[in-house]
C-alpha cells in the first residue's frame, strides 16, 4: 500500500503546481462563499427550519471556564479539532411553521456582535423563501445580544415588522431593573444597556416560564445561564423535541463536561443543575434536541455515559 | 423547574390544537423539502464542494456484519439513534475546483439504486452554480453502483459530457474479466453486469493507484472493499486531506468498530487492515477526511482511542 504523509503530499502538490498550464481556468470559478445554511425537518405536522446566523471566534483565556484549569479546557478543544486560543461559537435560530403560524425562536445577531462573522440569518431565511414580514411570533429565550439583537437593525428598525415578541417575565424583570443596572459589575453594564436599546419603543408580551407561548411550544424555566433563561419543548402530533437554548454552549466542551462553568453562565452552579436536569431528561427520553450554539444544523440527540453526556448530530436527510 | 415529559408535552399540544383558529394559514407555506445539500471549504488554493446525493435506507439482517452477532450491531445502531432494522447509507461526492480544473471524485447514484432516495447530486451541483458540462475530470474510487452510476443517465447518455473519466486499473481488470464474471457468485454477477453497462461505449483512462490522477490529487491503493478500491490524498499549498472513499462505511458503526466486517467489503480481512492503516494515519496526522458514506457534509476528523476510532464532524463554517 502507498505510504502517505504530509511530506509526500506536499511534494506531490508542488510537482503538480509546476506542471499546471499557466493560463487555463476552470469552466466554473470558485464560489468563494459558503452554501446557504438552512436545514429542514418535520416534527409531527410542523415544519422546522434551522437557520444559521454565523459564528463568533471568541478569544478565550484562563477565565473562560471558572472551575477548571485552562490546560484542561485547551485539551478538550484540541481533542475536538478546535483552536485552543479561541472558541468558535456558532449561532443557529429555529423557525417553527405550525401551518397556521411562523414562530421564530430567538433572532440571531443581526451582525451586531463585534468581531463575530455572523448576521446571515435573514439571508438564510430568504434562501428558505420566507419574507421577514411573514414571521408571526418571536419567542426570546434570554437577553444576551446574540439572541435578541436580530430584533432590530443597527438603525433601530424592526427586522420582523409583523411579529409579536414574547419574552420571559423573569428575564425582563432582571434586565429592566434600574437598581440592578446601577449595582452591576462593569462587565455586565453593557448588556443592561443593550437590552434597553433593543427593546426601546418595542412592544413585548412577557410570559411566565412553564406556559405555552405558541401552539405546541411550551416554555421551560432553565435558570442559571441568565436569571430568566428559558428552554422550550415543541410538540406536534405524536412527536416532541427540546430546544435547549443556552442550557449548554458548545457540546464538545459542555456536554462532555457538564460540571464546567463557562464565564457566560451568570450563576454557574445553578446552570450546572439546570443542565444536568434537562440533559438527563433528553437522554432518558431519547428526545431530539436543538442547541443554539451547537454546530449547524445544531440538531441531534444526547447520550449519557456515567456523569457525562455526548451529542450525536442528526444525519442530514434528503427528504423531510 | 417545570417537569417535562412526553405525556405533558402531548397534552400541551392537544390543548393548543383545540384553540387554533380553523381557517388561519401561515403567510409562508411549508417548503415540504430539504434545503440544497452542498457544503464548501478551502484546501489551500483549492475550493472543495461536498455534494449530497441522498440516502439508501438499506434493510439489514444478521448477515450484514459477518463477524459480529446482530444484536451487537443493533445496539450500536440504537446508540447512534439510527433504526435497528435498516442502515441509512448516505452518499456524498466531492468536487475539487483547482482553479484550473473541476475534478469530481465519484459520481453518485443518478437515482439508479433501487429503493434508495438518492440522485440529488446533479440538482445540488446546479444549486452550486456549476453546469455538468463544466466538469473536466471524473475520478472513480471503485466500481460499486453508488459510485459509478452517476456517469450515465438511465438512457445511457453521459451526464458530464466533457469529462475525462479515470478509473483504477486493478478495479477495471477485475470487473472486466469475463472469467471472473462466469465464476462469480450469483450475488456479485449483477455488479459485473452493471459495470459493463455503465462503461459500454465510454472512454476511460486507467490509472495505477499511487499515482497522481489530477493536479494535487494522488490515488492511494486501499484494497479490500473491492479488489481495486482506491482512496485519495488531496493537497494544495500547505494543506492536505484524505478522501476515504469506502475505506469505512457509516462511521458510527465502522470507525467505532474497525474490526467489524460489513457484507459490502469483498475481502473483509484485507479491508480491516486497510481501514486501520489509513485511519491510523489520519488520526496521527490530524488530517481532514471526507468519507463517501459519512453523514453529510461527510467531512471531519478521526480520533483514535485504544483500538477504536471515532469521527468528529467538521463545524459548518459561515465563510470558507
Amino acid at each position: 500500500m502507498t505510504q502517505i504523509n504530509r511530506r509526500s503530499l506536499l511534494a506531490g502538490s508542488a510537482l503538480a503546481a509546476a506542471a499546471l498550464p499557466v493560463a487555463a481556468l476552470a469552466k466554473a470559478p470558485p464560489a468563494g462563499k459558503q452554501a446557504a445554511g438552512l436545514y429542514r425537518y418535520k416534527l409531527g405536522d410542523y415544519e422546522m427550519t434551522a437557520l444559521y446566523d454565523g459564528v463568533w471566534n471568541r478569544a478565550i483565556d484562563d477565565k473562560f471556564v471558572r472551575n477548571v484549569a485552562f490546560p484542561q479546557v485547551q485539551q478538550a478543544l484540541a481533542d475536538s479539532f478546535l483552536p485552543t486560543d479561541k472558541l468558535p461559537i456558532p449561532f443557529t435560530t429555529l423557525l417553527v411553521n405550525t401551518g397556521a403560524r411562523l414562530v421564530l425562536l430567538d433572532t440571531g445577531t443581526a451582525g451586531q456582535i463585534p468581531g463575530a462573522a455572523s448576521g446571515s440569518m435573514p439571508e438564510n431565511l430568504a434562501a428558505a423563501g420566507i419574507a421577514p414580514a411573514a414571521i408571526d411570533t418571536i419567542v426570546i429565550s434570554h437577553f444576551h445580544p446574540d439572541h435578541i439583537n436580530g430584533i432590530k437593525t443597527k438603525d433601530d428598525e424592526l427586522v420582523f415588522p409583523n411579529a409579536e415578541i414574547l419574552v420571559p417575565a423573569p428575564e425582563w424583570a432582571y434586565w429592566m431593573d434600574d437598581a440592578k443596572l446601577s449595582t452591576a459589575p462593569q462587565a455586565l453594564k453593557g448588556n443592561f444597556l443593550n437590552v434597553r436599546r433593543v427593546f426601546k419603543n418595542v412592544k413585548v408580551q412577557q410570559f411566565e416560564p412553564g406556559k405555552e407561548v405558541a401552539p405546541g411550544v411550551t416554555s421551560i424555566a432553565a435558570y442559571g445561564h441568565t436569571p430568566g433563561h428559558t428552554a422550550f419543548a415543541v410538540a406536534s402530533g405524536s412527536q416532541s423535541m427540546l430546544v435547549l437554548s443556552d442550557v449548554t454552549s458548545h457540546p464538545w466542551l459542555f456536554l462532555r463536561n457538564p460540571e464546567w462553568q463557562p464565564a457566560f453562565d451568570m450563576d454557574g452552579s445553578l446552570a450546572v443543575d439546570t443542565r444536568k436536569h434537562l440533559l438527563d431528561r433528553a437522554a432518558a427520553d431519547r428526545m431530539l434536541v436543538q442547541g443554539y450554539h451547537f454546530p449547524f444544523p445544531a440538531s441531534g440527540h444526547v447520550t449519557k455515559s456515567g456523569a457525562n453526556y455526548d451529542f450525536v448530530p442528526v444525519m442530514w436527510q434528503l427528504a423531510i
